[in-house]
């Protein structure tokens, strides 16, 4: 009798009703003969309102302080779960991050997990109890509590899960499963059955924001296979797992799409070594994330550099660039905010051969300029005209048969 | 430098610019070189949401888990206040029950606290940091979360005032001391600069709600002076500490009043012994707390008894009543609600003859039934028609001038 970790998100028990099926559906699976660990997030809007709480005090609030304040919102949703199984008939006991010890470091509202310490899940799983865990928080070395960052649910069940070694982690979320694109601008979008670990994070970090990416480094590391799926239907969803022949049949995966960077380039600045690292410590000292990265030589002796970074972080890259650019004596400062990234992933790019010039083919056949461009093995992207996003994500599904058969 | 504890209701913490308020005043009295222990509540309102989700969910809800749930509402202000002391400047740290581990017994609801590892609190203090500790919560020995039960946090605070050896335990609440009567039915009533513990006890277990009796009978037991004062001026208060000289000087300290109960009768029991105990045993096993109880011989052989129960529980204790009536061969069982429990408290009473039959003289004198006596050292209760309550209370305020002087 495996053990299967459950997860919900803060929508799944976003109400008393909701919190009921979710127990519903825990007795069930336990019926299953499984031994059930269930991780949950705080009911939906709940975190919201305790971050307002905070935010109405302060313009900024403590570290440590905000961590034992929005630890709170998953402590309620564990309590009431719990004791919907048992209203319900079944056994149920919640566990807060520092009862059953998921220690982390000391990084306040951004902590990772170091270990967990199973011996208690263990105990209560085998007496018969389905073990409801706060997900989102742990406790660091000093019993300070600490918290993983939005999104932090996922890794707190990935993470269980691989701790337990785990048959499997389901996590109940609000879509049911991985499509080959986002169903919104692209109807013939498809679920996926299977996706590797590996495309899954592409996916991830590119925009599909249905599994946290840290979440899915450690399903990959343990090799925790993830189930993804609807927590409002009985559905398959989509299994994340390691890479397997079946998947690389298929060339492409999905196409994801990112409208929140902007594109920054500085131009005529001198060509010699040591300038790219004049321009990004001082960025990475700001503590913005660049993205993708373009150098080519413009004129002799000089070249242009453009970058991508988050949408919110443009003004103060730009500011930051525009005081460089004055020090290296470059031509020309500038950021343009109406891009997208269009990028297509797949293990089986691997083996495949022209997929890039296909990509750049049918985007130049509609007429859609190619601004930058950025690879790794298992993925393209490029950055076009924000208008474009669309009519791009469109053609490069059709193009790489995404819809057809059932994947 | 000694160490100060104070503790804050849920309605000095009702909101984020009371908060504030109770940060300054906290780092005021550090300023005035005190090492500074907070307890704080429930931020008003709060702990009543959560119980209203547990009962949306239930009618039953699981005790270890309702507890869980509960506990959130402190630690929700615990963040909240040491967020507000940081922001002003302060330097602040907040604790669970479970961080400065406040051990209790496992009667989850309504846990009794064992022992407090002040370790950690006296570190802090040291180090110059004002520790705002949840009340109302602890841990057992399993590490499951425990409540104290309602008003449990004037608990928390008297017992951490007594584990840290503190100079003094200062409760702020929304009135500004203990009164000779009920202010709004008695408009002569004052405030008393000092009350022993033992005329709190009885003051508060006889309606006073100003104090949790827990808190006092912890007081008194290793000697903590508390000051009760409102948390919305600078104004003195009431101090409760042991008896002294002064206190003396007064016969009585002040008068009660409790509508909250109704009274039971049994007539025509055999007058034999046993029968008390046949009567009460049933009544405890179904959890009902007897307050007052009067048994007099009626006619030859046979006995009447009356007692007084909380109003909630009148209906459950009429039914064991009467089944009992059936096979004691009783004459009649009746209840009566609207009944009040006038009392006189005060120390001085102890030297002082003559203060009984003055108490009842007052009341025949404006024709007021006396239904049942029940007198201590330092109390006399009596019950009379409910409607008499406001006359009874202000007569005998007159009669044992308790407003003349400021006392």
């Amino acid at each position: 009798m495996g053990i299967i970790v459950h997860k919900y998100g803060g929508t799944s028990v976003g109400d008393i009703e909701k919190i009921k099926n979710v127990a519903r559906r825990l007795i069930d699976t336990q019926k299953k003969r499984h031994d059930v660990v269930c991780v949950v997030s705080a009911m939906a809007g709940e975190t919201d309102r305790l971050i307002k709480l905070a935010n109405d005090l302060t313009d900024s609030p403590d570290a440590r302080e905000y961590d034992v304040l929005v630890a709170t919102g998953e402590q309620v949703s564990i309590a009431l779960l719990a004791m919907a199984i048992i209203s319900l008939g079944g056994k149920a006991r919640s566990f807060t991050g520092h009862q059953v010890k998921i220690l982390t470091d000391e990084s306040f509202s951004k902590a990772k997990i170091m270990s967990i310490d199973t011996k208690r899940i263990l105990k209560e799983v085998k007496d018969g109890y389905i073990v409801v865990v706060a997900g989102f928080q742990g406790v660091d070395e000093d019993g300070n509590v600490t918290t993983l960052g939005r999104g932090g649910s996922d890794t707190s069940a990935v993470a269980l899960a691989a701790a337990l070694n785990a048959d499997q982690c389901d996590i109940y979320t609000d879509v049911d499963g991985v499509y080959t694109a986002d169903p919104n601008i692209c109807p013939k979008a498809k679920k996926l059955k299977k996706i590797s670990y590996e495309e899954m994070l592409e996916m991830a970090s590119l925009g599909a924001k249905v599994l946290q990416t840290r979440s899915v480094e450690i399903a990959k590391k343990f090799n925790v296979p993830i189930h993804v799926r609807s927590s409002f239907s009985e559905e398959e969803g989509t299994m994340v797992t390691r890479e397997d022949e079946e998947m690389e049949k298929y060339v492409v995966s999905g196409v994801t799409y990112n409208r929140n960077e902007s594109k920054l380039t500085i131009s005529g600045i001198p060509d010699v070594p040591g300038v790219a690292a004049k321009i990004f410590k001082p960025i990475a000292d700001a503590n913005i994330v660049v993205d993708m990265i373009i150098q080519n030589a413009s004129s002799a002796g000089h070249a242009d550099l453009t970058f991508t970074v988050s949408k919110t972080d443009t003004k103060k890259a730009l500011e930051i660039l525009k005081a460089i650019g004055k020090k290296l004596g470059a031509n020309r400062v500038s950021s343009d905010e109406n891009i997208a990234k269009i990028s297509i992933v797949g293990v089986g790019m691997k083996s495949h051969a022209g997929v890039a010039s296909q990509f750049f083919s049918v985007l130049a056949h509609e007429g859609i300029n190619i601004m930058m461009i950025s690879t790794s093995e298992i993925k393209i992207s490029c950055v076009v005209e924000e208008k474009y996003t669309e009519l791009a994500v469109r053609i490069l599904h059709d193009t790489f048969h995404l819809s057809p058969e059932e994947r």
